[in-house]
């Protein structure tokens, strides 16, 4: 099929190629009728204008980037991009801008793509995640220009504008369930320790132990994916003085300690709660339910992208803080048991 | 910062503009190392050429497209995407090309996307998935001209090619599977009943289950959600003569049902077996660890985009048959057992 083109458009209409590209425009040159008869006949003929053109006249790609930077096998399973990448969707199409995605392997091939992208015009924007401490890519973008909004905590992003939640608060409140419940031995399963938010939620989890009196608490590094929380969760479950709650730092990992601690024969929650982060549908597909830190993830993508969308209209943008995460307490936390649980059944 | 030009570059190199482009084109008209050299401080200064500036002259945008229409409640749970998107990357991001994605909420709204990206030329090809029985997209893009790959049996891809692998084999196999222990009566809980290849595994799983024997099979329909399989296993497992093995047609569904055996009190899989679809890291978190049908969803995207690429190079490109899914037996099935469990606990 053959796109119609604006001499198409000129032909029907009996006018000039100049004279339809004027009304296209919204130049001045044609008349108000004429304007609408050519617009009508545009729509009819189902014209849209180029994308490349527009791109070669008005510098823009009607796209923005988002660069992954995770292994196949976890992106897999993390429902949190995706559901991220739905809430871009939102705010993006009612733009009609497109979302180009590309996923890299390592950090150097992310900040590859940015450059390519900045030098090749293939996006107007991107949107930066996984914010790191001392992240590299946050001055490479500064130095490019690109409009870009980071998710994560505005300390860490430069004078790029972050969308961020409070994951202090959230933690805290966390403790404050499980200090509640008469729990003194928790443990905190972490996500990657070059996070900036794994750093963050690791500070306000040792602040809030330790002003609650929490005698015995531990920080065990993982990695988000249900192997690392198996094993980290069985080491923790195995020890001589196992922890009586354990708090994941995303769903995959709690609903891993869940079947861990199935397998060693514990029952959830009498010989141990779980909590997770990240109150996606995993959470309440197990049994029992699991407690979870709850956000509105897509909303957290709109908010995002929507803000980017403004950067790129050459509008000022600051920080948004979102919604903060808050705690849905299901069946998988309760009081610790008076009687400890036998030691766990050999393998 | 400033994006280098080829005027940049010619000003550099002492030659003119004209020679800059005879040299980055590889075209006649500057000798070998003048062209080595402008092409050594093209590199030197980050040049590339502009996507826009390629896609008016090359008629080609340099990027395919995704259109996913599922709700994002879904999408974010589901690990198939991701893990085909990944695929889709590693064959893209070694020609250059970008992945284009758009979520949408209905099939009219795909169609309109078609239309659009069609007319502003905004990707070179699409590929299609999650194939209907009678798909409208099928003819629109047939119309349009527009070079697409179909994720899906052939059998309803039009004149497009189908990228595929033979689902009902792998269901003979695990109806094999399931009969070699003894069972009698299985259920299997189905994907979207609109969706081609549920009704191809509907008909493989009927013709199986006839031909071993199996005196009560059933066809249940779910939507691939975690709440739907947990309703409908739910009163399955509570039914008078509950069916002994369940199949499932996704992970999350299995790893729901497993969740609702465990809430109505009965042990997997001494009480009943259960088999997943898509062997993702999903089915091996839970405990007991899932039997299930595997295939390497990246590799079966990673074939999909390849092909696309050739088809938007021109190249001819025919049906794809990937490797079929096989079994991969764990713990969630075992010999029915003989003392049918109790009525299941009210809840």
């Amino acid at each position: 099929m053959k796109r119609p083109t604006i001499a198409d458009i000129a032909r029907r209409a009996g006018v000039s190629k100049v004279a339809v590209s004027y009304a296209l425009n919204g130049q001045a040159g044609v008349s108000e009728a004429t304007r609408r008869r050519i617009r009508a006949i545009a729509d009819e003929l189902g014209w849209s204008p180029n994308t490349a053109a527009r791109a070669l006249s008005g510098a823009s790609a009607y796209a923005v980037g988002l660069v992954v930077c995770r292994p196949a096998r976890i992106l897999g399973v993390e429902p949190f991009f995706m559901q991220l990448i739905s809430g871009f969707e939102t705010a993006l199409s009612a733009r009609s801008y497109g979302l180009t995605l590309q996923v890299v392997a390592s950090l150097e091939a992310e900040i590859e793509v940015y450059h390519r992208w900045w030098a090749e015009r293939r996006v107007d924007g991107v949107i930066l995640v996984d914010l790191r401490v001392d992240d590299p890519r946050v001055p490479v973008l500064e130095h490019l220009g690109l409009p870009a909004i980071v998710i994560g905590n505005p300390r860490g992003a430069g004078r790029m504008a972050g969308v961020w939640s409070d994951d202090a608060a959230a933690l805290v409140e966390v403790v404050d369930h499980l200090v509640g419940l008469g729990h003194t031995r928790i443990a905190r399963v972490t996500g990657l320790p070059e996070l900036l938010h794994t750093r963050i939620r690791d500070e306000a989890f040792t602040a809030a132990c330790s002003s609650a009196g929490v005698s015995d608490f531990r920080l065990v590094a993982a990695d988000y994916t249900g192997e690392s929380s198996a094993s980290v969760t069985r080491a923790l479950l195995s020890s001589a003085a196992p922890p009586t709650a354990l708090v994941y730092d995303n769903d995959v990992m709690a609903v891993a300690g869940l079947g861990v601690a199935q397998e060693l024969g514990l029952s959830v929650p009498r010989d141990v709660s779980l909590v997770a982060w990240d109150d996606s549908p995993l959470c309440r597909l197990v049994h029992p339910a699991l407690t979870a830190i709850s956000r509105d993830i897509p909303a957290y993508g709109a908010h995002a992208a929507q803000r980017l969308l403004a950067a790129i209209g050459g509008e000022p943008v600051s920080d948004f803080q979102d919604t903060t995460p808050h705690l849905v307490v299901r069946g998988s936390t309760a009081a610790p048991s008076p009687h400890p649980p036998p030691p766990p059944r050999p393998l």
